[in-house]
């Protein structure tokens, strides 16, 4: 629908419903970021974000904070109320009660159990019912969430560090403090929202990586109720990862991925806390396809792919890739050292991998680049 | 000196004396960007900018626009006047001939001909004498002619093209067409803007480029008297260039500095039109800082190094590079594609180069990083 029906006024307060939705940015999961605000009369009677699943959802939260004055209200979400029974009851029933008098949805939920019955049951009872205002934004809350909800796989982000001549550590592997504290602290935001953090066991093995989130190192506080750790998975084909592994002694689970029988090794780790799945493959891979549809059926929404050059450069080239987010350190390596992406079958330019630089800014002495894979491209290498 | 003294009227006719000065971007070469304001009772009176080698100076195009208006008028130049007869008699003298009441110099020219005798000569006049206000900028119109000024050295630019993931070409070599039109032309204007256009036999063989300057791809419109083609120059230790390589048939001229004394090798680039010169150096390899200094003693200001990697790795090494501009394309070509800079020795982080960006910025698809390299690295690896 176009934007252009709604007021300046309907505008200002999605936005703000947007805004409400973001603090539950490192919280929600697996449920979506959604934010409410009621307005009557033209002044905010209420406003909710839903913080925590098992807890209340936005629309809940806002009618709380209105109590009777959500009576004639105009309710702006930013996601499609729900209309089924989950761990909550049903957002659409809650507001049907209320009695508000409008509601502006920034976008349907694709969600199989909603899926345009939330808003239905909303008109069914004689509410005026708008969708798709700010709609593009109230997508770029919940990239993971939509795209499991759409097609079952989560969304992947695959996290660099590297040199402006691109590279990310020297030949012998050295590769401590390429880039600098900010940049370090924004990582620490992007491993907060994911649900899952995603590497493979030759970065294990030569890094012993914590990949945990710290809040001491996120820079913005803890969230109430304390922080979630993302799921560790190790893409594992030989189950080579040590026990002693340091990720596996810290808070947080670890998902061992592997195509190996071998029962002593994995019950080694599994003694050490890690669970550990069988998944299609050959003997020096794991299918890549099957580990993204396991973390999607495991309710990933967020992949954080953080790893070294041969399986961001699988995984790329799989076209499993979503998303780039690129920390670009201002010096020089030379080329002698390591490269971001192993792409061995890439050899004319025909078959570049093509990007869409959709965000760029300092962070530090050190400058982000974000950027989306171009469809083209996974559908150029499969 | 601070700038704090100087008015807010001052800042804006320096602005616009900087502004008249970069119209002589591609022109004033080998001689210095200049421009020149003169203001009277708030008013300009005159304005004039160098255009070419051995046409009037900005403060005498100024004077000229002036006349009578002159007299008492205050002269806004980006750079202190000269004291000396070159090609043209000396501006100082034609400024206390024309009565001009007070002279404001953004800097002082470091040209030993001049270096402090044009302020001095107009002081003695008794004219009211000011420098340092915007300095910073006027520095920035001429990086080559200042820095050749202060040591017989050009200013070296080195300019590439990249994917986002740091490469310049496949292995193969294929290297067409990694950034879009936008970024090809704004390298037109980096390579108009400079004295000599430096490469290396390797990049002449295998890609035969033409390295002129094409008003067409310059977007700006050709300037009055014509394009001035940098000089082209070929560091070629084994007279490798063909006499047939594409260059040395268009216009403008094309240096081959080499080690090489195989007389017949360069009678026969001298056929084609080349000029030959023998440098110190090895077999292998042609003395870097000889090339600058030969290059200095030429009356080259900014040099435009458009190369591969070797070569480029070694000017970096040599600590001869003053900034870089990276072209860098939306694309992904993988590790097993070409890298920006061979840098044989550094192996360990400690010896990375380190970069200062100064401006980054949007080209069509493409983003253009600029960086000085940071003198520390050139210390490091001497």
């Amino acid at each position: 629908m176009s934007e252009g029906r709604f007021s300046a006024a309907d505008h200002g307060y999605m936005a703000q419903a947007l805004r409400l939705a973001a603090r539950g940015l490192y919280t929600t999961d697996p449920n979506p970021r959604v934010g409410c605000v009621l307005v009557r009369d033209g002044a905010v009677v209420g406003e909710g974000w839903h913080e925590r699943a098992g807890e209340p959802h936005a629309e809940v939260n806002a009618l709380r904070a209105a109590g009777a004055d959500a009576r004639g209200a105009t309710c702006y979400v930013t996601l499609e109320p729900c209309a089924h029974h989950g761990l909550t009851p049903p957002c659409a029933e809650a507001l049907v009660s209320a009695g508000v008098a409008r509601v502006v949805a920034a976008m349907e939920d694709p969600n199989p159990a909603v899926a345009g019955q939330g808003l239905a049951r909303l008109r069914a009872a004689g509410i005026a019912v708008e969708h798709g205002l700010l709609a593009d934004q109230a997508e770029a809350l919940n990239p993971g969430f939509l795209k499991r909800m759409r097609g079952g796989r989560p969304y992947v982000r695959c996290k660099l560090a590297m040199s402006l001549d691109g590279r990310t550590a020297m030949a012998s592997g050295e590769s401590q403090w390429i880039t600098g504290p900010e940049a370090r602290r924004d990582v620490q935001r992007l491993r907060a929202r994911s649900s899952a953090i995603l590497t493979g066991a030759g970065t294990v093995l030569a890094d012993d990586p914590s990949f945990t989130v710290r809040a001491a190192e996120l820079g913005e506080g803890e969230p109430a109720g304390g922080l979630r750790q993302p799921l560790r998975v190790v893409v594992d084909p030989h189950l080579s990862t040590p026990p002693t592994a340091r990720m596996l002694s810290l808070p947080g689970s670890t998902l061992i991925l592997t195509t190996s029988d071998d029962t002593a090794e994995a019950d080694a780790l599994l003694a050490a806390g890690a669970e550990v799945a069988r998944l299609p493959g050959t003997p020096d891979t794991v299918d890549l396809d099957a580990v993204l549809e396991l973390l999607g059926q495991r309710g990933m929404n967020e992949v954080h792919l953080e790893t070294g050059a041969t399986l961001a450069g699988a995984m790329l080239r799989a076209g499993l890739v979503d998303e780039l987010v690129v920390y670009m350190a201002p010096l020089l390596l030379g080329d002698g050292a390591r490269g971001l992406f192993h792409l061995p079958g890439l050899a004319s330019m025909a078959d570049r991998v093509e990007l869409e630089i959709v965000d760029l800014r300092a962070v530090g002495r050190d400058w982000r680049i974000s950027a989306r894979v171009a469809t083209r491209s996974a559908a150029a290498q499969s």
